[in-house]
Parts: structure tokens; C-alpha cells; sequence
């Protein structure tokens, strides 16, 4: 039976839809990966609802997804480090590997990186995808394809503690409880910190926030609560301008604030009385670099709970209406996962 | 009723006999501590045995003991920050607070700590001590007082993965499967480790070991056995001079090793060919800073767990017997606690 | 002959006067210091025109001065650290040596810090002043009691560079070129730093920066100025919203930014997407910690130069002229020294 | 007129030798480069001398050199970051780029490095050379070519100083005043730490480290001489069994030790009853990574100072010459450089 590679694409009216085309080669260091799972990200909604997102528009259809996680079909010219079968996820963000962002080890900086799904590099959502064998992460057997499909968040959580400056046992606030917001929660603790709250105003989330080891919430919508000085670190994840403007009032002294959403418009007014006061450090957070074994290493031993985390799923069929799906219920709806 | 201090002492007759004292009074900044559990640490055996330990020698009696927990049943002149009643671990190391390793936060290294069970300075094997209150730390309910006595060898552990050098997830190794390595283990995870293989030649302790969460052991004393670049990390617990002579060989190309254990003799042959072609960093470990409070965060969340650790419990008046057990019985026991 | 204590105080009413008074007896481990100069900082010339600085008011007279070198001539009981005749630096501010700030090396956060001229405490601009034998340091023969002096800005400066995070030989910036200016120029070539571009709006200062060690400076009041990814590090200095708004512009990808200024108001209106976009780290310095012994020592070897630093000199009769001159003319004015 | 490539050979019958080749062309991000100067290394003497350098042997002829400066006269397909005509160094290992040391930062880890001139690689005592473009790096046009050379070398002192950790102002200690130990004394000043004291046993090479910036120098050879706790970093140098067992003596409580020079032998004994007691951290250094550039810098701005380094200066004709200067002469050589 003939196999072909069905490819979800999206183009500029808006518009979901599989088109089937001849499996791919894989070139030089490439990895042929048949693809089982894909986590629907935050972005990729936006460019399906906006069209757009910063300096990346939607202007010629383009597959989306970044969040997958497959099995190595074949090895391409020179490629040699991983079996054929080998289960995997894919690290979607290529860098050059020699200027100099990527000399220090910091390749996510590198201006010339490689993003699938950025329109207009394609991305996951497909059956089959060629990738740098150097950008995929063997899986072990006892965790799902589901569940590494959530590598890819995780890994921008783990990057986030990473960057965050604490001493072990810190105490850790995380101000909402999304997506990324519960993988911090979660990363914060697998890195060493001691007690977490997390903050948000939808009580549905705060409940999960729980189930994913938070050890107190606060429902900020509540009239007569302070965040003053509730934490070492502190992390943004709701991409919020409020929660952004909080950051230095929120951070004890000596301590961190962490930027990992991006909150609309370039400017926020920041506290900068409290900044100096209180002698703070505050970093940001651009995707992700080292972080990906990490972020397996910890979605295997439990220490990141998938079953907390994926709310829905459908299959690669499903995907228009899986992307609908996320849009219209925010509040239920935490992780979404398609499968091939 | 009258109440008693009563005191364990220790001679250079190598005896062990208690002693009914006045209640001490809490001096300036101090707290009076009443004792309700200690642990017993391998140099107070060593002391009870060998009558000395580096440069400390038991020329007068003295009351050993530095694992101690109990509740502050008064606060002397100036002190203020518990009131009392309050549950606390006790740390037992002052420095003085103002040389310039105190204000460079390395106050472990003050020449002029005060610790107490070093002889002649008393330690708390009794009823009731003063210490100063910036060096008891307080506990949460739900932490029995004798899991409690295990902060300071914790502190130990907390104050290794501190000094070690790794990248979250990366891959353990703990050389020495004692009650200091099964906290190191766990410490590390605790730290955001990876995987921890702990090494050692008593299957019983291993045994412990995957208990305390280890993810893999292995009996050293097994012919055939390689360690050769089996971490990214590696701690010495044992104490022994072969496993630290060991040490870069088993760290992996740009690791960590970390010397927690002090081996018999001044001098090991270290591997230089393999600390330099690996480009090695190799840290050592002189008891603690800044890890109690951390230690107690860990105790109470699970991540230290104490029912591995406390294999035995003895009464203060059993206190001579515990001591004998604890030296005689290596091999069956892990942390030996005695209750007031 | 009676030697006198002449103690120069500042009232609400912006008068400054000297009073002679008994020479102070050193209490525990205090020593007693007869006063060789003072330098005037910038908050001593706000106190003095404003009567306020932050939550500190001048409500009783009180000496200001915190910028001091002398020479030790007497020990209080118990301090031993340093012979009679020993000449030294003054570090104002002292810590309590026991909470959680001082424990981790950060006494500056201190939350019981005693500062030296922070009314109603009295500063240095006396004859005779007893310290903490803890918090002085002595000078070599070769430096002058003029030049010791600067220690204490210096040790912003060196305070600065301590926090700021770059790879030795990285390009640095510094946002103003006032006293803290000048000294972060030179700090920053003393610490590592390479090329250092200076951006002021005064002709006058930006040629005391180029004699200070700038590599090149910017007139930022020239029109088509562009300062955008202008360097790794970039230093606030000028206390001043404008340049603390520039700073995340400034500061090129995967850089840092350091607040040392004090800008007006409580808050700024900071550029989050290049923060986030660059993965940027924002770091504030409040005071110093760790700090005077390498300020002495760079200000001995050359490192940090006085001779640019200092341009005029008064007698301690002559302080209340000193404070008006510094007051009316910043543009021709760097640092003023007071010689007793 | 024709343009050759002469290469000078080294074969393992010990005999140095030019030979006329065609010009190479440069492949895809290679630069062609017109060598205009190199320093010898000690390795270059010692392949020169014994035929083999650890695992390396001289078994067929190859082009020794790897200190080198020249200009870009030609680049290769996709080679854009420097127009030609530039001058520049190069930096002679050229790692893979995307293994897991390579994504970190540690690129001279990389298992796959090709290292001009370790045999049978050829490296730069030659006329033409094709290298990468992103390991030259552009040199001012105050720097000759023959200090430009110096930027190898001048590396692995950057590195050794990266590694180290200090505290600015730091005492400094470098065992051993040869080539390396002299650009360690630079580099250490130049980031950051204070009073440098340098060792050796000659007395030429002790007046040497004067020149070169030592503040103190100690001829360890003279009787009575004791190195303990005499600076809070200490650099191995030498490469030598003695001075490497003295690391941990010589340096002071919670200082650090590297390992820059590589001893004879595997193992030496060291001693671990100081490296515990004193807490220290011991690090070593396998050549260097992301330091070229800031070796430029320092180069070029004077803070590593050629005129003390360079000794003795050759034609490329008199190459084998040169080295057997430098073999036999070492009392009298620092640094031999040979011009094209």
C-alpha cells in the first residue's frame, strides 16, 4: 500500500486543510521522522485566527505545528546518530551553529535560526517532516507520544528556570496558569525551588494549578489581594501587561523576576523604584536552548505531569476543528494534542 | 515538678554517662532549646571511638551531638524573631558574622566558627541549649522532630549540589551509598538532577539507595565494572581514598566532581591526564551555608525522604547504647535517632 | 594642647555649621579614626538643597559625609584586626551579620543596615568618628587620603561591574558621564570590560571621560544619534528616566543592562519587546557589598584614577563653600574633596 | 609573477623542510588567507623534538603551526563576513557545531575538532591557508602581524581566567613565568584580579613577569621559600608534577585552582586534606573557547603587551632554525615568531 504524506495547511483567508503530497527526502544530516503527535501551540492559533504574529505574516499557505514528537524512518546522507525506529521529539528551531550566539551556547539568538512553522518555513502538522538528526531527542519507551509531544512547552519552561537566578529552595511565584504558566509551576520545582504559588483570575485554571503542584493559589480578581513581596522568583506567564507591570512589586528582595509571555505593545511601565530598592534581577525568556533532553528527562520521571496538562485530542483529520476548538474555550482547555 | 538538664557526656576513657544540670539561661540574642531529638552523626562515633578526629581531640568531657531538633521555650535579651513554642532545627555552626568569608556569604569558612559538639565546645545530646536565634530554623507541623534532626546531615547535601556544577537534567553519580550519599542522591534530584546512579560495595545499601530514589546501582565490588564516564556529576560520599581517587574518571567529559566524603591521609594520586583532557571541575564540600533552610523545605515536601534515612530510634537514656549499636552495625543501619 | 572634635552638621534649615565637640571613646570592636577627608557625594548636596532623599528627612541636625579615609588611632575593647596608625577607608554601612542578607553575601540588603550620614545617623564630614574594625580598609603607603576617598563611590562602580553579567572583553556603555559615570567607565576596563563608549549630553564630561579611559563618547543631544545595539553591557549612571528608557534599546542581543542611577518617579516606561526579544538581563545596584577592598586596591594600582576624578579641594572650615560650589556648578564640578 | 605556497613539513625522522605547492582554494565558508606571521608553540618544538604528543605521533609528514595571522585575499562560496584585505588571526580547532557540547558553549569539548597542525592535520607554517570564516578573527590596524600571532596563546590565557573563579581585585598566584604563565599574569590582571604574584625558577623569567605586569615574583628554588595560602586563584603553568601537587596549598581558603599547563605523567598526588579543609574549587583548562576575540582585544588595547612576549623573530626560510632556537635556548626564549 502506497504511503503518503498528508500536510495540514493554512492560508491567509483563514482556512485549514490537508493536502497530500509524496514523502520527503531527507538530505545531508537530515532524519526522515514519521510524525505521531503534535501539540497545537498558542501561536499557531494566532496566526489562524490574526493571520499574523510580530513580523511573521501569513501571506502564502504553510503547514503549522512545532510541538511533535514521531519515530526516525530513515537516516539521510552522513546521518548516523540515532537508529531507524528510534522514537523521538523534535527540537524545531535550527540555528546556524557558528556565529557567535552559537559559539556561547546560546543559539536561540542565532538571527539566521530555522523555525518550522514560522511563515514561511513549514512546520508539523503532516505525516512525514525531515529534520537535523542534531534537533531530535530519543523518547523512552514508557512515555508516550502524546505526552513528549509537550517537549516543546516544557522545553521554554525549563529554559525559563534555567535563566531564573534562585537558590535551591527559593520560593517561586507564577503569575498565570496556562499552559506555560503550569509547566513553570512544575519546572520551578523539578529545578530545585522550594514552595510555589501560582497566580491567576480564572478558578477553573487554579484548580489545575493545583493538580500540577502548585502549593498555594491566589485568585487575583479577588478584592484586597497583595502580591507585595510574595516570592524570590518570579515568573510571567500570562503575556499580560498588567501581570508584567507587577513583576518588581511581586519579587522579595534580592530577588528575580522572569519575563516568558509576551505581553501586547512594545512598552510597560515598570517599577523602577523597587527595581533599584530592592536590587532585583529580571530576565526574559526566548523560546529555548539545552533545555530539550531536560524537558524529556522530566516529562519521563513524572516530575512534569502530561495527564494534568492535555485536555483534549483529536486526530490529523480533526485538526480544523481542533484549532477551533482551542480558540473558542480557552477556559477548558489547557493542552491540545493531534494524532496522526 | 523540678525540671533537669540532664547532659550526655564523653570522656577520654571513650565512656558515655549522663549528667543532671541546671537549665541554662539564654544570653543575649539566644533562644533556650528544649531538645526532643538528636541524630547521630559518624564523628560523634568517631570521637566516642578514637578519642580524636583531625585536630579535635576529647582531652576534657564533653556533650557530643549536632543533629538536633526541639522547641523554643524561651527567648533571651534582644532575641525576637520565634515566639516561643516554636518547633526548630538547630544549625549548629556560628560564625562570627563580620570576616570576609561571613560577609562574602561563605560563612562556613570563618576561622572563628563556633560548632558545637567540636570539643570542647558541647553539643546537644541534653534536655536543653542555648544558641543563637539566627541558626535555628523553624518547621512545619506536619514534620515529626526526629525527621527534623535530619536537616543537618541534609544541610550537608543541600550545601554539595549547591557547590556542584551541572545542567538541570544532567546525569548523577553518588560514590558511597551511607546515610550523607542516600541525601545526596536525593538532593540532587531534588536539585534538578537527571538520572543518579549511586555506586557501592554493600548490596544492603543499595538496596537503600534505589529506595531513596536512585534510578540505577551498581555493586563496585563486581568484577568488570567500569564507572568510566558514567555522569556529568559525580559526589564522593564514602570517604574513601579509591573512590576519590576514581573521581575523573567516572565524570564525564566538561563535569563536575564533588568531594563530600574526607578520605584517611592528606594525599590521593588524582587522575591530572583525565581532569585536563576533560576539562573537569572539582569542588569540595566543608559542611554548609546557607542550606538549612533548604534542607527543612525538602524534608517537608518528600523530597528528603526520612523513612529511608532513620533505621533506629534509642531514648537520651539508651544514648550509650545507641552509640555502640550505631559503631557496630554499619552495614545494617543508615541513621540511628535518639528521643528526648 | 586639647585636641577638639569638630563636627560639621546640617539643619532643615539648608545651614550647614561646625560644632566642636569631645572626641568619641571606640565601643566593642569599634576603632577610633581621626578624619583626613571627605568626599562630597550627590546626596549630601541633596540633603542639603532639598532636606530630603527618598523616605530619609532631615528633621535634627545631623553630620553628613560618608566618603572617608583616616587613620586609625585608637582600639576599642576587643578589636584587634589593625595596629594604631593604620590608615584607612571607611565602608559606611553596616549590617547586622545575621539575617538571611548578610548570611548569603548581600548585607547591603540588610534590612538593619546603619548608614553612615543617612540622617538621623551622622556621617564622616567630622574630625574624630569611631567604626566598626570590620568595616574599614586599610590603604597603602602610595595612596593619598584624597584619593582614598573615592573608595566609596568606587565601590558603586565596582559593586556595578560585580553584578553586571558579560563575557571579559565585551563592549560596555555608560549612560552619563557624572562621577558614577567616570568611575563605571574605568570599573568596568579594571573588571575585564572591552571597548567603553561614553554617551552624555555635556561636552565637559565626555572629555573627563575620554581622560578617564573611554575607547569613544557620544554627544546623545547631537541630532541622527542612534545608540541601538550599541553594546553588550549597558550601564545607567545619569539617574534619569530618559536613558533608563533607552536602556533595552541599547543593550545589543543576549546583553545586559545595569541601573546604578536613581532615576526620578517610581516608574519608567521600559521597551519589554526588545527586553523579550533580545533575551536581555536587567540587573539594579543599591549600594555595594564586597565591594571596598577592590575599589582600594584599583584605585592603587592606577586601575581607577583620582587625578580625573578630583577636581576641586576644601578645607573642612571651608565645607559649607564646598557644598554650594558642588551644588551651583555640576557642569565644571566631578568630585570635591574636604580635607580636615 | 606566480604566487607559491610554501609549506614547511615536519617529518618523523625530525627534519624541518620547505616544499612549493599550488595555491588552495577555499571550499564553501572558507576564506583563503595569506599568512603573514606564527608563533611556535611548545607543541610545535615538542613534535619537533620527540615525534609525538600524547595519543598524536608523527608518522607521515605534515605542516606544524598554529599560531597564526595573515589576510583574507580570497573568499569561498557563501563566505560574506569579512571583505578581503582583512587582516586577521585564526582560531586553529574547528568543532562540528551541533553536538551537545558545541550547543552548549564548550566547543573545544567537541569530539569531532579538527586542530590545525595535530598530525596528520596540516596547520600554518605555510604561505596559504583555507579556513573558516567564522574562526578568523579581524585584527586593528595597530596590531602588527607578529603581536597578532600572539592572539593563540594569549587564548588559552583568556581561557584559564574565564574559567577561574574570583572575585574582582582578587590575589593572583601563577606558578610558572614561561610563555603562558606570562600571558596568565596579563590576562588575570586584565580581568579583574588585583596583586599578581608569579614563581619560577629562573631568574630571567621572574624578571620577565616584572615586565610583563607580576607585582611580586618569588624564586621558589631559593630555601626557606613557602607558597602557602598565597593567593586566592592559583594557575599551573609550568605543566609540571611538582607545582601541580602544590596547588592546593598555595591557595587560600575558598579559592580556586586551575590546571593550565598539562604535567608528565597520568597521575599526582594531591593534597585532598586542603583542598577539603580550605573548600576549595580546582578547574582545568583543555585550550579555550569563545576567547580569540577578546585575546584581540586585550592585544590591541595593551593589556597583554607582545614586546615582553616576543623574543626572537625569523623567515619562514630560517623556520627550521627557529625551532632549534627555540629547543635549546629556553632560559633565553619567550615567544619565537617567523615572518613570511
Amino acid at each position: 500500500m502506497e504511503r503518503k504524506n498528508r500536510r495540514l495547511f493554512l492560508n491567509k483567508e483563514h482556512e485549514l486543510y490537508l493536502v497530500e503530497e509524496a514523502i520527503p527526502e531527507p538530505a545531508e544530516n537530515e532524519v526522515l521522522i514519521q510524525i505521531a503527535a503534535n501539540g497545537i501551540c498558542g501561536s499557531d492559533i494566532h496566526f489562524f485566527h490574526e493571520g499574523r504574529l510580530g513580523n511573521f505574516v501569513v501571506d502564502t499557505p504553510y503547514v503549522p505545528g512545532h510541538e511533535a514528537s514521531g519515530t526516525i524512518i530513515k537516516n539521510g546522507p552522513s546521518a548516523r546518530r540515532f537508529p531507524e525506529g528510534t522514537r523521538v521529539v523534535i527540537e524545531p528551531g535550527i540555528p546556524c551553529g557558528f556565529c557567535h550566539f552559537c559559539k556561547e551556547g546560546r543559539y536561540n539568538l542565532c538571527p539566521d535560526v530555522k523555525f518550522l512553522s514560522a511563515p514561511p518555513i513549514d512546520g508539523t502538522f503532516c505525516d512525514y517532516v525531515c529534520v537535523n538528526e542534531n534537533f531530535v531527542f530519543p523518547i523512552p519507551e514508557k512515555l508516550s507520544f502524546e505526552a513528549a509531544a509537550l517537549a516543546e512547552p516544557a522545553a521554554v519552561a525549563v529554559h525559563a528556570v534555567q535563566r531564573a537566578e534562585f537558590r535551591l529552595g527559593a520560593t517561586g511565584v507564577v503569575l498565570g496558569a496556562g499552559p506555560i504558566g503550569l509547566l513553570v509551576v512544575q519546572a520551578f520545582k523539578a529545578a530545585g525551588g522550594g514552595k510555589v504559588i501560582c497566580v491567576d483570575i480564572m478558578q477553573e485554571r487554579l484548580e489545575k494549578a493545583l493538580l500540577a503542584g502548585a502549593d498555594e493559589v491566589i485568585d487575583s480578581s479577588q478584592p484586597g489581594v497583595s502580591l507585595e513581596n510574595l516570592g524570590d522568583v518570579v515568573f510571567e506567564t500570562a503575556g499580560n501587561r498588567l501581570t508584567t507591570a507587577q513583576l518588581f512589586t511581586v519579587a522579595r528582595p534580592g530577588g528575580c523576576a522572569v519575563q516568558v509571555g509576551w505581553p501586547n505593545g512594545n512598552h510597560v511601565e515598570m517599577n523602577i523604584a523597587d527595581m533599584i530598592d530592592k536590587e532585583l534581577t529580571y530576565k526574559s525568556v526566548n523560546r529555548y536552548a539545552n533545555a530539550f533532553d531536560t524537558a524529556v528527562t522530566w516529562l519521563s520521571d513524572g516530575r512534569i505531569r502530561s495527564d494534568v496538562m492535555i485536555t483534549h485530542t483529536f486526530s490529523l483529520e480533526e485538526a480544523p476543528e481542533a484549532f477551533r476548538w482551542a480558540l473558542e474555550n480557552p477556559r477548558k482547555t489547557m493542552k491540545v494534542i493531534v494524532k496522526n
